[in-house]
């Protein structure tokens, strides 16, 4: 087991990364307020893992409440929130009960704004069970829900007391959404940490076949560039918007297309590839960048092509984006492999090119 | 004018106390991020007071959208709180963008809580027009909604750049409305400030006859008096919790009744006299204090009689309250005029004779 401390001011937690994490109590008993926790889980997670985290606890004489809700990105909303406060109430929560959240970044980012919210705040706890949250969504506290109007409008900063990450949960991962999750992966080195994206292209394959080690040690270095960016910017005032490439492109592609026909990661493997479109156009990316950028998201069996929606309906969904400031569209563009930057200064017109190729493709 | 600054860690913030304030954009200039502000307020006070606080800061180049919710208790919930989040989407509203609060304390709930959730936090002004909302939801944080199975029970901890609180506006308040902001003013004399419980003895009348310097000075000796309980337990987890003098079982009132047939001042008040009643009974306070507490409520037209809802049903309605711990109401009581503790150690037989003594009167 390797053991990351995330350092956040006043407010640190530990994340635990190895095989067979969830059915060791003592892992999460010590960060426990009182001994009565509510595990918020899924439909399709609940039956494989639900009753390996909540035994242990329960023969630890915690009481222990379960959530069970509907599986699907389209169910990140407020009526999944009622869901949970009603659970709560009913059962009488208190200030003291600590919330899990067990399942994929629905269930955490749900759960998390949940634990933010219920009476002003009570402790959480995340038990990532899919490689996208184990990397994304465990680091930096973003917690929320998305809105008829938008993805993730509404939602709270809220930091965990321990994160376990564990490798064994991914042998019940679909294998679309262990490639969704590489797509975060190989995030960190493009923005970054570009001798992470070289271990990536010679290690692609070893993390398809879910090889324990090479999981852990992906896992692993993802959550420590991503600490390091929360770290020195948890409110997202500057570096930590560089989290963000691929993700103005890729939530419009999300939305267009209509929440849950793409999953997240799909979408921002697609928009990765438009946003390297434009830099390329800018003279920031060299073809052959372009070349490696698109063979390893092609090996992790990602699409590099976005949806024909339309230029208009695009610049449309990018205007509605949570980084627009003053009117103006900023965007994470790429200098090279391992570096990004947040610019609204770019040519609209090679914006409007960049767009226009995913129509003519 | 007087200004008291609210020291909050690193979060501090001026509450201005005075005449006329509203229609002073000075104030409010500085505060604000950007040139945007959503002014949000109810349909009893858009047609006093919108144009206002909106015309001077138009007229300083800042850009005004105004949301405009049915006023009401019944309304302090998700349904109406999605009608902000709607109204912020459809104008496109952005991270800079500075909720103002114009309205009494279901507006600064309300809008507080869409301020720390819309894009996880955007700034947020509170302008209260009630007495209740100016010495009571201007100081700590506390903004949420009501859930159908409890008060104010989904909510974060968010502060305000800035309060004015205009006596002005007092004079547009029904008397009904005023009195029951006395009796959170009533409250901070009995809970910590046995001198201020004094002068209101001596002047509750000229504030009855709303005299701007009375008021002032009525709010502002609130305001401080919160504002220490609060600097010294941001969170609520010790003192705080003394301005709950009253809520347990107000809370009981308002939820029995249904919420919005009591005002919350109204309930707070018969709460104070059965709390008051039990700490009698553990020969905490004295006829005489009993007698002085009944007077001035009375002077002030608050009940002081709770309605008879049954000792069951206060019992079941009081035990859902935020402030219980593993299972035990804890209450606050008075040990004298002047002094309040938090306690669960009181014979629960006390308490039943307590409930009792309202199905008797």
């Amino acid at each position: 087991m390797q053991t990351l401390n995330v350092a956040l001011g006043e407010r640190a937690y530990p994340i635990h990364i190895g095989e067979n994490l969830l059915s060791s109590g003592d892992l999460l008993l010590p960060h426990l307020k009182r001994k009565q926790v509510a595990i918020v889980t899924n439909t399709t997670v609940a039956p494989l893992y639900l009753e390996k985290i909540a035994q242990p606890l329960r023969d630890a004489g915690v009481a222990v409440i379960s959530v069970i809700l509907p599986d699907g990105e389209q169910y990140k909303n407020s009526a999944t929130l009622g869901l949970i406060y009603d659970a709560l109430l009913q059962n009488r929560c208190e200030r003291g009960t600590t919330l899990i959240a067990l399942g994929g970044g629905v269930v955490g980012d749900l759960t998390g704004y949940a634990a933010a919210t219920y009476l002003r705040g009570v402790p959480f706890i995340q038990v990532p069970t899919t490689l996208l949250a184990q990397v994304d969504s465990s680091v930096g506290g973003k917690t929320g829900i998305n809105h008829p109007l938008g993805k993730n409008m509404i939602g709270a900063f809220y930091q965990p007391q321990v994160v376990l990450a564990d490798t064994l949960t991914l042998d019940t991962l679909p294998d679309r959404e262990l490639s969704a999750g590489l797509a975060e992966v190989i995030k960190y080195g493009l923005i970054r940490d570009a001798d992470f994206f070289v271990w990536l292209e010679q290690n692609i394959g070893r993390l398809l076949v879910r090889e324990p080690q090479a999981l852990a040690y992906a896992i692993h270095r993802s959550c420590v560039n991503k600490a390091e960016v929360v770290a020195a910017d948890e409110r997202e005032s500057g570096e930590r918007a560089l989290l963000n490439l691929g993700h103005t492109f890729g939530h419009a592609v999300e939305n267009g297309m209509g929440y849950g026909v793409w999953l997240h990661g799909e979408a921002v493997a697609a928009g990765t590839m438009l946003a390297a479109d434009l830099s390329r156009r800018m003279g920031w990316l060299s073809d052959n960048d372009i070349l490696r950028m698109q063979k390893i998201f092609d090996t992790a069996n990602l699409p590099t092509k976005a949806p024909a929606l339309g230029i208009d309906v695009y610049l449309g969904l990018m205007g509605l984006d949570k980084k627009v400031v003053d009117g103006k569209v900023r965007l994470v563009l790429q200098q090279g492999i391992g570096k990004a930057v947040v610019t609204g200064d770019y040519p609209a017109q090679l914006l409007r090119e960049t767009l226009q190729s995913i129509e003519h493709a």
